[in-house]
């Protein structure tokens, strides 16, 4: 929403606002390596949060892969994100914020009836300028943390 | 996304896609009463889940109230939801769908530190041609489930 002020509470998530574009690749023990193309939304509503939401495509014929939907939160340097995912999956995500660094582990991962196991998320943020890379390690279905998930974006739109 | 198809998994829950606009009023006994204006959209993309976001808009000076984004699962008549909150809460909720009325209750509400506890959420969503009613009901901060929220909402668009 343009024109709406970042709330005071998030100033120091600014960094993160606008629309990025790129692509990443996934791997885990139990399906075949991947690679898809994707795009991050982070927006402000004049709330003590930032809002964000995420969407993947296969990049051979752009059919939707992932999606994600939820809001950050920050105390002081405390980073806490709440996370829906299609896959029946909610998650409860804190961490550290240092400078444009975040670094994150889950806190609760539940699950409707018919969702597979997801055990734990961890996830590491890097802003720098206009270039977002994260890393993703998970823990599910059985397995040990590992590396599930990497991308690096750029960002298309600015919010004003 | 115009074009794309519904997901033939979540077929039963067509008659939510569009765009919906109305009013509602909460009430809660730790806080005063009050009413607001609501935008609630459902999509599809194609894959097996319907798309949510969710805002809230007092009615005197528009500012923003509350949001909720998450997605729609269906199993045979079993209905899931997963929903991010930004208040610092996620909520995992099933139940059952008979005909354009839905009747849910939450089976896990978890939240990141600095969030108010909440323990319980129910929610009855009911359509009728372009006319959606809901209700809410909650066990929060130690108080027993009860009534919090009802809107009635209007489709002002309808997914292609």
């Amino acid at each position: 929403m343009t024109g709406t002020p970042l709330h005071a509470d998030v100033a120091p998530l600014a960094f993160l606002l606008g629309t990025w574009v790129g692509e990443g690749k996934g791997s885990y023990p139990t399906i075949a390596p991947f690679a898809y193309g994707e795009e991050v939304r982070f927006w402000r509503v004049g709330k003590p949060f930032v809002a964000y939401a995420q969407r993947t495509w296969a990049l051979d014929d752009g059919r939707p892969l992932h999606a994600e939907s939820g809001y950050w939160r920050l105390t002081g340097d405390r980073v806490e994100l709440v996370l829906a995912h299609p896959t029946g999956v909610a998650e409860v995500t804190e961490g550290l914020l240092d400078g444009t660094t975040i670094a994150l582990a889950s806190t609760s991962v539940t699950r409707t009836s018919s969702a597979k196991l997801v055990e734990r998320l961890e996830r590491d943020v890097r802003v720098v300028g206009d270039t977002l890379t994260y890393e993703v390690r998970m823990a599910a279905v059985g397995e040990a943390v590992q590396f599930h998930l990497s991308g690096e974006l750029t960002r298309a739109a600015r919010e004003r």
